[in-house]
């Protein structure tokens, strides 16, 4: 069982003095005995996804194909389907309403059931009982599925109005993206509510206790292999864990590979690949950490599948994701290089990291011959992307979503309770199930600022 | 819970006297305590599928989505890459094989590991053990996946050559297609054997004990929704456990939802949905009697995904596969009804059951013309399943396999040794080690007579 270097790193920030000399024991967080939860979503991580990332992650050279992440933590699998006036697909709003709620709601909602009355997440329960609340995400942290643990309001698309209650209500550790959602007085707010305010992953380091607001990208983070850091997720989940675990009543934070269902919504598989891969990492992580603490939980799932992502394609027994290990930049990345640059040629062989055919030049550069036209990178986004699917041989059905049951991963505290199937909504309930007793009278201080501040936009 | 009809009527079968009057109770089959194994396979059955069947069965007229028998019994899933140098995709053979004896092999291989040498299937080791085996399935008996079990042969379209096998080292119960691969000798030798020979469903009333060869098919069984019994795999399995139940050593039986998988290659969602229906009510026979007889392990699971179906295409969020329940044949008998007849509007409007639209009429008379050309409802058949896709906005990208990880069920004494995530060969391994020991001398016999008899088709 081979765990990432970073997870190893993690120990260090988590267990202090986990590699002292001597008989010194690991210093434990304050939180080591306390029922933390960690939720982790994967967005648009349908069964496709988990599967090829094991062969995405193997080597071609060696006979064994060993065992992801994904495969050490299995449990079962959950339905994903919204209230019943939005059909069997889902989007990610009802999803993760679904999930941080355990009720069933229609496509776009955000903390809200069917009849737009708002229902309390678990992540408000937790608060509510004293726990530190967080959330390590690649979008912007207003994004549908943090959103729904966070928010309450009529769509998703009303992201100003769902920051407001970040600001008025805010978890203790906020990480993503979403600047520009922020005015000065939305900072200033937070400032005199103690939070620091940080911009850089460099800066995490600087961090030594909550509240914090990181805010990465103007919106989202940069994808993962365009990114100063490829692994900022597992990064960013690292420090969370080290900041909401000085509480010691504990804490419960969501982790989320947003990005994983935005790359196959753009049926874009290199980039599924590579945010599974960050997300993986991120995975393992908090596998180390409820190993260390194992009065903790994590469950890790997915909200839907996205694109119809398929490992084969027109007739052949064969999938090759080999070929996406070179590649050195994301395909928006490398198909911006494509406009108004004599040197495109050269400076794409380069990202991309390996041979093209005669007639894979010859489709790119008809591509970009056609971009000319409209200034944009249109035709060679779709042309790279079709030679990608070629040379591994990916099919795609949709650049929506799909009605596919999803697989659960769980380890730690309560763990057997997600065995076998569910349906998403008892995800949700499973986990208030194992929420502290609400005896805190920090908590219930919590619980009256909360009701206080709550903004719900209905009618 | 529903449970359909015909699993209730298989109690009469199992348990004599389960519904007697009085304080009669029921008289239990000769197999009731021993450790009777069932495995069924779904050919070409991804997750896909079993969340699709599961929308396919809901009312939708009710909130309420039920779950099915695939979510009652669901524990885990599995991996289905073959060996090596067949890279991720597999075939049924190589699945088949990996599901019966634990070994990784190439796509083809029946009852073969990556060096042609014979591996001995869980099916053959129960038989060495004095347990009764059988097989029951929709495809011919000596398709890939019934062969892997039952055989060893370098190719799988070896057919005359495999049903040798079946002939000098029959299984108890062998139930299915195949009557075209069996000359009057070969049925003559099972004759002396002892074996009732039956080539209609309604003679399985007749066959008090084993050994029976019931061949219900030239080749394969008819389409389940053509077939003059529809639920006739549920038919062959209430049947097959009567007749292994009978002795008291248990028995080790293999179902198999066999066309699944064709018309996933045939990218008829139809046939996919009907060909599932039909394997789930025989899942829910096999569940009552594991209720009824605790010590009995049931596995269900499939080979590997077909098609590369998905819940969704294009950009919808949707998938209506309701229309599909107004079908009264397969989209194959439907299509033969287009070819030289006048009246095929009236009689193709019958059989689909739904009123079509104007501009569906146009596509279907435009390739009937087609055909006329050709002298086969090629394109009329094509156009048929675009209209169905289109209408349950089903996606599909490969007339081959996926690599995708496949759902496991399980139920009864060591159900929990299949939870969570497995390779494929595990589930082999698994059952290996649920087998009662090997000490009996019956048992002993059997072994010195297939050894005697074994025919291996290798250099």
């Amino acid at each position: 069982m081979r765990i990432h270097a970073i997870a190893l790193s993690a120990l260090l920030l988590l267990a202090p003095n986990a590699f002292a000399e001597g008989d010194a024991q690991p210093t434990p967080i304050a939180a080591a005995q306390a029922n933390n939860i960690i939720i982790m979503i994967g967005d648009g991580m349908g069964p496709a996804v988990t599967t090829g990332y094991r062969y995405f992650q193997d080597n071609p050279d060696s006979e064994e194909i060993e065992e992801t992440v994904f495969d050490r933590l299995l449990v079962g699998m959950a339905s994903t389907y919204p209230a019943h006036q939005s059909g069997y697909v889902t989007d990610s709003a009802a999803a993760a309403t679904a999930l941080a709620a355990g009720v069933k709601t229609y496509n776009g909602a955000i903390g809200l059931d069917s009849d737009k009355q708002p229902v309390t997440s678990v992540m408000r329960m937790a608060q509510q009982r004293g726990m530190s609340i967080g959330l390590a995400v690649t979008s912007q942290i207003n994004h549908a599925t943090p959103a729904a643990y966070m928010a309450h309001n009529e769509h998703r698309r009303n992201y100003a109005e769902i920051m407001e209650t970040y600001v008025e209500s805010p978890a203790d550790v906020m990480l993503g993206g979403g600047r520009n959602y922020f005015t000065p007085g939305m900072l200033a707010t937070l400032k005199n509510k103690g939070f620091a305010h940080i911009t850089e992953y460099s800066k995490l380091d600087d961090v030594a206790s909550p509240p914090v607001l990181g805010l990465f990208g103007d919106v989202s983070l940069p994808r993962s292999i365009d990114d100063t850091n490829p692994e900022r997720l597992s990064l960013l989940t690292e420090h969370a864990l080290r900041l909401l675990g000085q509480n010691p009543n504990g804490f419960l934070l969501l982790v989320e590979g947003s990005q994983i269902d935005w790359a196959g919504h753009a049926r874009d598989i290199h980039g599924v690949m590579s945010e599974t891969k960050d997300f993986a990492y991120a995975i393992e992580v908090v596998e180390q950490f409820v190993r260390l603490y194992p009065n903790s939980t994590m469950v890790v799932t997915a909200d839907h599948g996205t694109g119809g992502l398929t490992l084969a394609k027109s007739r052949e027994y064969l999938w090759q994701p080999q070929v996406l290990h070179n590649l050195t930049a994301s395909l928006d990345t490398i198909a911006k290089i494509s406009m108004n640059n004599p040197g495109w040629e050269a400076e794409i062989g380069d990202k991309l990291g390996f041979g093209l055919t005669q007639d894979e030049w010859q489709a790119l550069s008809k591509a970009q011959q056609m971009d000319r036209d409209t200034g944009e990178p249109k035709q060679f986004t779709k042309a790279l992307k079709a030679l990608l699917d070629t040379r591994t041989n990916t099919g795609w059905t949709t650049s929506g979503h799909t009605a596919v049951d999803v697989p659960v991963m769980a380890k730690g505290r309560g763990a057997e309770l997600f065995i076998g199937y569910q349906d998403n909504t008892e995800i949700a309930t499973k986990l208030m199930s194992l929420l502290p007793k609400q005896e805190n009278t920090a908590g219930q201080q919590a619980h009256t600022e909360y009701s206080a501040s709550k903004r719900i936009a209905v009618n």
